[in-house]
């Protein structure tokens, strides 16, 4: 089983944590110290070596940061962490709701003498660094380099990972590492880079064709690569990890190990290319004037998904619908009040892992009921579980990572007889779930332009829910890529072949969530009929196949383009997903996707 | 009656003084000089005396601009203006579509050598300047401040503008202008500036509640003004406009003549806040290092309508809305094929003059019948009048210009029998109009994040229109007034108080063209029964009131809910304008509100 329910944040061990921390600061002269939920590779997940946020404070969530000074110690967690946090950290613990209030703004409160505040500059970038010294300056306050002195107090402080990485086959990639290295070359060449240094892992690996298992759900082998205008390219990665590519990486790629890196990039001639919003400060400033800043080369193109990538990822998503059907048919079967989250979260695991395909899951499984739904990023442990009871909505949200693709769904399921508060803002969000699907638009908008499409049939009822509609998906790689975003923050223009994920939701503290999530494809949009024929425009092809509860649904309430659009994906669902089940799953398939 | 169906345009008077012009160019030892479509106050109209381009080149469209080299001489036009430009110049004249070609990218190609081309540092913006300068580094163009050459060439250019400034009455304005002049001193003094140079008249007016007749169609006095910390203001304006004023103005605000101007910045302590986008260069040149760059003082103030401006609004919109509706009976009475589109124009404006309230109307009354209706910005003349005949549409699209406010009203109208592609798209229409009309957003949203509310109908059928969703306007102002906007091009968040027009349309090359529009105010929505209560949401609140063409709309492609919204729109219309209209009106108007 890949996801556990081990309560992993232990509260108590966090204060003599942070008192050894604090000889440290002392010893060090400094004010303070930033511990971030950061590796060097800023990725969403990081290997145990680098959970020194949760390590030190107990708090477990994905984004935040801890900034220990000598009294006070404050946990900056965003608005999805706020009631998990207090359940997590003891209370020499501080949180602090972030971005409301910065780092900067704190520091000058609890510093109203000035300091020198500590921090490790593999985790932080020059973008990060930046803004926080510009809004200190003139406080007093100073950003330091240091070592980590979260690893100086860190006994037992597990080793860098070492996952042997693998061949990405061709068959799923698309484009074989020499035509990407000579493609994304030639494009720096024409921006007047000479060579790009690639310290995200996911953008190495796409670039590479090769996957690993440095870190939890996502299949990626860390390391740092310098890309050179010629297509050849340096890859720092530990030999350890790569007997399994080395013929497969070929003369174009020379191997190193990672701790030559920086003194590769001291030889480098310039311009050299970093994305400041990613980029290690330590990078940063061993580049110095060299630089030429912009975005990492890898990105947009990684985003924009070849035929081979999207057949494969059309083709996960068909195996990963079928072991959903598979749990939601046996959901169904069970009476209210008989199951636990956990036994739920387990079924659906099992049904993934049937046919060997499942490499991993692709995130930790959300299965929130009743009360838990309303918790955004819930992740359920043998002290939350809680039972599934008549009249709760169960929201699960989880995926797969698999050879040809990476999933991502949320259905929301009633337990018994729902409440009609509940029917009628599931069915709001359905009716942004299904006006976001259905869309077609102009080129040249980005998730700016057009995520109100989703979330405006909540608006008119004056609801609204606190996280974006939607994020960009990797192919096997990361289940949150950008750079694409279907949210307010993104003004990144939708290409085809972007593959996102549509997941309006909504939220009643204390009572039940919704959330409903399937994952689309961008694609042309040939006029149709009486249409302007001028008008480049795109559309989304939908790439998930589940059922969406019925019984949720007011069907009074969708309008007939909203109702056809479902009845036609139902009708799909069947045909795609029918064959792929059990007969017990099929036929209750069968009913759930009747027309409405 | 204010509207002429003159052709002013005389394609054959340009030759001859673009012949006259380059020999200033000759004489000035310039390659080239710049002739825009603006003045000193960056307007969207301008005084006779400024009507250079116009002169000039003969093209009369209210944006672009003429680049007049030895050899060639480019109109550089944006896409609504593509049409009429090829009428309005002569063949001395290259039209240039802008902005896909850019001023710099346009001189580089044309002046491969380099050269020195002249501007007027009264008709341009730093902004404008830094962009194009930027772009032409390395050139050898060099962009360079000259006399006014068209000023020297033009025998009978008219005088400046004298009418006489009024009074805006309090009961109108809402806050007397030494409360304004307080308010927005104390804001400049928080942001740390010693006082303000303004230079658009409508803000200048604004402030001081005062209107003029400068221009045609926007009641302002032009002017200039410096707004100091203490809320005291140097006014720089001819005398012999302010005879009805001198008295409104008082001890807070001292008038000088306009040639002091430059003097008087020359003398000013600073930091000295200018708005980069609409200050010529020579008043940023004269300010040099003492500026501090930032929006205008009166641009936000100004748009967020207080309680006053907006009652004065809505009672300006239903007496506009009476002659409209007025119009809408006549208009239904005649045959199809016995009128023209200036008998439409004269009618209405006859129509809105008939309570002597009409002050002037607040832009040129587009009525474009059949193929005319789809040119965006046409302006019917005595050449182009066309016939309204059997199966045609007419968009008719205007507004007047009333003591207590300002209206912009568009309808399109059926003639006879309309085809059936065009009740489709005008159904799309308006499914985009009544879409954005409900809404309800979160605080903090700009036009970006809501535009596509109103198009995505369209989008649904690969249509859609080539200019924004909607304009601010102005209180008894400018009819398009910043800085808010519906359209994507906008980041500014939406206030309370701000009034903007949604009107969105749908235009087909040589056949039709479809406009609604309705002026809206922003209000705060309290949340309803079930809705979030923690959320601060806004709605519209509608201000124009004239019925939506029935025999237009396609009743099945409406879902409940925008039907909903058009029967009680219709109902209130009803009931606010039928006891204003005549009796023949009113018995048409109660046939046209009833519930579909």
């Amino acid at each position: 089983m890949f996801q556990s329910f081990e309560v992993t944040a232990r509260p108590e061990q966090g204060p003599p944590r942070l008192e050894a921390l604090r000889a440290e600061l002392e010893a060090e002269a400094l004010a303070g110290f930033l511990v971030p939920r950061a590796d060097a590779h800023q990725g969403e997940y990081v290997s145990a070596r680098d959970e020194r946020l949760a390590w030190l404070t107990g708090f477990t969530g994905s984004a935040g940061f801890c900034v220990a000074l000598r009294d006070v110690a404050g946990v900056f967690i965003d608005g999805r962490y706020r009631t998990q946090v207090k359940a997590q950290v003891a209370d020499v613990y501080t949180p602090v709701p972030w971005p409301d209030v910065t780092l900067a703004a704190w520091l000058k409160e609890q510093l109203p003498e000035g300091g020198r505040v500590g921090f490790d500059p593999w985790l932080h970038t020059p973008g990060q660094m930046e803004q926080a010294r510009e809004a200190l300056a003139g406080s007093g306050v100073e950003l330091v380099q240091s070592p980590n002195l979260v690893d100086r107090v860190w006994p037992d402080q597990p080793a860098p990972a070492t996952a042997p990485a693998k061949v990405h086959p061709l068959e799923f990639a698309g484009e074989s590492h020499a035509d990407k290295r000579a493609r994304l070359g030639a494009a720096l060449s024409d921006a007047g880079a000479a060579c790009a240094v690639i310290t995200l892992p996911d953008s190495l690996c796409w670039l590479l064709n090769i996957r690993g298992a440095d870190i939890p759900r996502n299949p990626i082998a860390q390391g740092f690569a310098i890309l050179h205008r010629d297509g050849a390219v340096d890859l720092f990665m530990a030999g350890i990890k790569l007997d399994d590519v080395v013929d497969h990486l070929g003369d174009g790629v020379t191997c190193h190990m990672p701790d030559a890196f920086l003194a590769a990039l001291e030889a480098l001639e310039g311009p050299i290319r970093l994305d400041k919003s990613t980029v290690p400060v330590i990078v940063a400033d061993t580049i110095g004037d060299r630089v030429q800043w912009g975005d990492d080369p890898c990105a947009l193109p990684k985003a924009c998904k070849n035929a081979a990538e999207i057949a494969g990822s059309a083709e996960a998503h068909l195996r990963d619908g079928a072991a959903v059907v598979e749990l939601l048919a046996w959901l169904d079967a069970q009476a209210p009040g008989s199951l636990r989250e956990t036994q739920v979260v387990s079924q659906l695991e099992g049904f993934r892992r049937r046919d060997n395909a499942l490499q991993d899951i692709s995130f930790e499984t959300i299965a929130g009921t009743g009360p838990n739904g309303a918790i955004m990023h819930y992740r359920v442990t043998d002290v939350t579980d809680a039972t599934l009871q008549d009249g709760h909505l169960i929201v699960l949200d989880s995926g797969g990572q698999y050879l040809d693709g990476t999933t991502d769904i949320t259905r929301t399921i009633a337990i018994g007889t729902p409440p009609d508060e509940a029917r009628t803002a599931f069915t709001r969000v359905l009716m942004g779930m299904i006006a976001m699907s259905r869309l077609i638009w102009p080129k040249g908008l980005a998730g700016r332009d057009i995520e109100a499409i989703g979330r405006a049939p909540l608006w008119y009822a004056h609801q609204d829910f606190d996280h974006g509609l939607g994020h960009g998906v990797g192919a096997y790689l990361s289940v949150h890529e950008g750079p694409q975003r279907l949210a307010r923050t993104s003004h990144v223009p939708f290409q085809p072949g972007m593959i996102l994920s549509n997941e309006p939701g909504y939220y009643r503290e204390g009572a039940f969530g919704i959330r409903i999530e399937n994952l689309l494809v961008v694609e042309k949009a040939p006029p149709p009929e009486g249409g302007d024929a001028h008008r480049e425009m795109l559309k989304w092809r939908t790439l998930t196949y589940a059922p969406v509860d019925r019984n949720l649904i007011v069907p009074d309430m969708l309008d007939a383009a909203s109702r056809d659009w479902l009845n036609a994906y139902h009708a799909e669902t069947l045909e795609l997903i029918g064959p792929r089940v059990s007969d017990t799953a099929h036929a209750w398939l069968v009913e759930a996707c009747r027309p409405l």
